[in-house]
């Protein structure tokens, strides 16, 4: 459908997207928040060395990444110490978990498959509220419709 | 759903995934080899130029991966010369195009809306064949369930 105005010059390389992007909190960094809240959620806080493993990532990594979501206020954090998210961290890491869910839930449900981690990992990112949103309530609806 | 297991260490960063992946064939090439796909369906063969406006990059970077992918022979190209893909170019660029429409049409439905190209180009890479193949059977069955 698009093939009528591939000379438009809307299209872009995804290395295109990211130049043009000046997105505070970058990839990584929401990785990392969305682990970080899992594990709060858990037990409160988050250490370097649980965060290093969970996110298959060298602990000298987590020390760089968290020292730079500490001056975006997003995480409190003392070179070794706990790692706990702010109040404006948590509730965007909680946005964080709900769009992995919503997506992972997705991916199962449209491939009757388990688990999708990985695609859900990749484009996570890439997908804005509006989507995320509408793609939970896709889901619902149509899981609503196959129990009768 | 998947709180229960976030020490399990399945997660990565998205770039852990990229850097554990040793694909011949780059984003951006895809990106590439969609548009050189679609113009040369068009008109039976890309240009430097076309390529550069169309994806918003410059000429020089064309060519250097015009280049490359000419070593993978996806595509037969001479410096500031016409791009043809070659047959295993077009057969990739078809299902790369396909890829694109089935997302485009993906997102379109679920935002109800009539544009979501920077979305699908950003997921678009990151899909697997099998879920591309249920999106698009996905979108056929909501389709036809509207219409009544």
């Amino acid at each position: 459908m698009l093939q009528g105005n591939v000379m438009e010059n809307d299209f872009h390389t995804l290395k295109g997207y990211e130049l043009s992007e000046s997105k505070k909190m970058t990839y990584a960094m929401e990785d990392y928040l969305e682990m970080i809240c899992r594990i709060s959620q858990l037990k409160g806080f988050a250490r370097v060395g649980e965060l290093s493993q969970a996110l298959n990532v060298r602990p000298s990594s987590v020390t760089k990444i968290a020292t730079k979501m500490r001056s975006l206020s997003l995480i409190e954090f003392e070179k070794y110490g706990y790692i706990v998210p702010t109040a404006e961290g948590m509730k965007k890491g909680k946005y964080l978990i709900y769009r992995h869910e919503v997506l992972h839930n997705f991916l199962c449900f449209v491939n009757n498959s388990a688990n999708e981690l990985e695609q859900v990992e990749k484009i996570e990112h890439f997908l804005d509220v509006k989507t995320v949103k509408n793609i939970d309530k896709l889901v619902l609806k149509c899981k609503k419709y196959q129990q009768g």
